[in-house]
């Protein structure tokens, strides 16, 4: 096999594979390499001593001006003159401009193809609980939403708190004020009442409904590990429809038959087609009309860790068997423009020793806050 | 000039040009290409409806499978066929792998250079509106720190609040829960007190120190615009010492002088070099020693919009002249390991129409808060 630099180019907050590599998180752009058994990290000035403060062990920490380089193709001839190697892997990603430079100086390249690192995809005990953490915030962000929709009182079609008539945004802002009393931070928690919440991505907006579902998808990122937690629940404030039960029990038994298939040796798109079945015996079904598309049209979960959509996806294109050591979410929905949506996400750790998967959340589930 | 494809691939949240393409935020990749009159995004079936909803005029929206193509390469092939043009003109950060896909099946790529939207840098009073509104909020969250510091009770070196420490993670949550409540995304507020503060990228954490800096850096962004407001302030609880009160004059008044060089014509170099020296006639100086940089040692400002850091920069090699329609940071600081650090930061934006610079930033500046 021919001996290559790996190298990776990122931020720490927005490159997941460096923060993996390096545990250095940075808000700015670094260089990250390894050949043979040297493992680099080269910072600006800016950040060289907060990356020698939480390098990972083995990890060199040098400052830029060790390669000799004001531009990153400096750095990178420099780094490939003293390893004696002209041969780069960079993830898929890389940046191309500076791929072509490279190139053109002599440098060779080559894509390492799906995922970088994929040892990402099954954690160890400190990734997970480092995900527990980040899930614990979201918890405490979903009680007190909770809390806030216990005391509105109904006023006709809307809800009121504290003397005003509660929107998404208020209640986003005190769920996501929570998160950040747990440490932890909100990164684009859903609130989506009635309608908007048959577009799974709808963030919400504006007055939020009585007697209708209000989805509510907190994901909050821990700034210190850089590990994602992810929680989805959806409630009624006041009385749901008999659609609204049906689809919500429909929804909760799908997820939960689903959740006993996470175990080694089975397929993401095997657990995904069994969730739907469930809800397709509870005559629930998917499609598209002149409305938009309607059912259940995402994925039923991906992985959970550096990122908060990673290896593996359980979807019906995911042609790979659970191995141990992964974290997904197991997050069936059913979206409908008539009346909303409803989804239900529960965080599941498949132990890499072969033993039972383990629920990660500890969320109640229920539809109604009477 | 050979005609391209103009090609673009990246999320609303993370792809600065791609949200400025299309005005579609979104939390997943899409493409969106432009070929002479024809802009269009090439949307997942899940964020097609939302999509729609908040595209710019102009920006046609169409789901995946109308360019018939489950992966990237199919679609972006079925792009050229029926632009009879196989030539796409690509950001520096294009993904790699892609790129090379792309090559093998026909297609050519080059990188457009310096900014895919060099206009990106020159902003419209829609644009100046929204970073102003996300600067206020940056605003009431060091409004709401204030508060806190002028509440609490100096206990011996630490600050007590509500009975408790004061750490660095209660009072950025503290600020963090204002920006929220102004419906903006904090992101990585800075506070860090005593000589954590000589770090200029440290977060801060543990105990608050009375009678030192606390350096407070707030950029929070608009979760519907996008578009970021960035402060800074320093402000010592109880009694600055000596060195920190000079610290702070030289700090103030380099930002001052710096902000009325802000015109049409002056270089980025210019005035970063001016601020460094009225730092320097103050007798603050830059240098590196065996504990690490000290000094000024990061550029005077940067370029703020859909991205935090981006065109132009305030930095000893901004080698290009304002133009005016730039919204800059001036943030002189200094910077040293005995004591901490001190940096003051406010948003200049400087009119098109040749009119003189405004300063967007309202929080009033002041050392002690005693």
């Amino acid at each position: 096999m021919k001996k290559n630099i790996r190298l990776l180019i990122g931020s720490g907050e927005n490159c997941a594979d460096i923060r993996y590599a390096s545990g250095i998180s940075t808000p700015d752009e670094f260089i990250w390499f390894e050949y043979g058994s040297r493992r680099c990290a080269v910072l600006s000035p800016l950040e060289i001593d907060r990356g020698k403060s939480c390098a990972k062990p083995g990890v060199e920490v040098v400052p830029d001006s060790f390669f000799g380089g004001t531009s990153r193709l400096n750095i990178l001839l420099a780094i490939a003159a003293e390893c004696q190697c002209r041969h780069f892997l960079v993830p898929d990603d890389f940046p191309f401009a500076l791929a072509e430079k490279m190139r053109a100086n002599g440098l060779e390249l080559s894509a390492a193809g799906s995922g970088f690192f994929p040892e990402r995809e099954f954690k160890n005990d400190r990734e997970v609980a480092a995900v527990t953490a980040a899930q614990r915030a979201a918890e405490a962000g979903f009680a007190k939403a909770v809390e806030v929709l216990t005391d509105c009182e109904i006023d006709g079609e809307n809800l009121r708190w504290n003397d005003r008539i509660l929107t998404s945004e208020i209640l986003r802002a005190e769920i996501d004020c929570e998160i950040l009393r747990h440490g932890m931070l909100p990164t684009g928690t859903i609130c989506a009442g009635g309608k908007q919440g048959a577009q799974p991505h709808n963030a919400g907006s504006g007055t939020l409904p009585a007697n209708a579902p209000i989805v509510m998808d907190i994901f909050p990122r821990s700034p210190e590990t850089g590990y994602w937690g992810d929680l989805t629940r959806t409630v009624v404030r006041g009385k749901a429809s008999g659609i609204v039960k049906q689809a919500y029990e429909a929804v909760l038994e799908a997820r939960e038959y689903a959740k006993t298939l996470i175990k080694k040796g089975t397929y993401g798109a095997a657990i995904h087609c069994a969730a739907e079945a469930v809800l397709e015996k509870h005559h629930f079904f998917t499609g598209e009309n002149d409305r938009g598309q309607f059912g259940f049209f995402h994925g039923l979960g991906h992985g959970v860790g550096l990122e908060i959509h990673e290896s593996p996806r359980l979807s019906p294109r995911a042609r790979t068997a659970l191995q141990g050591g992964e974290i997904v979410t197991v997050e069936p929905g059913l979206y409908y423009p008539e009346w909303g949506g409803i989804r239900l996400e529960d965080l599941i750790y498949l132990p890499q020793d072969g033993s039972e998967a383990v629920c990660l959340t500890r969320a109640p589930d229920f539809l109604e806050i009477d």
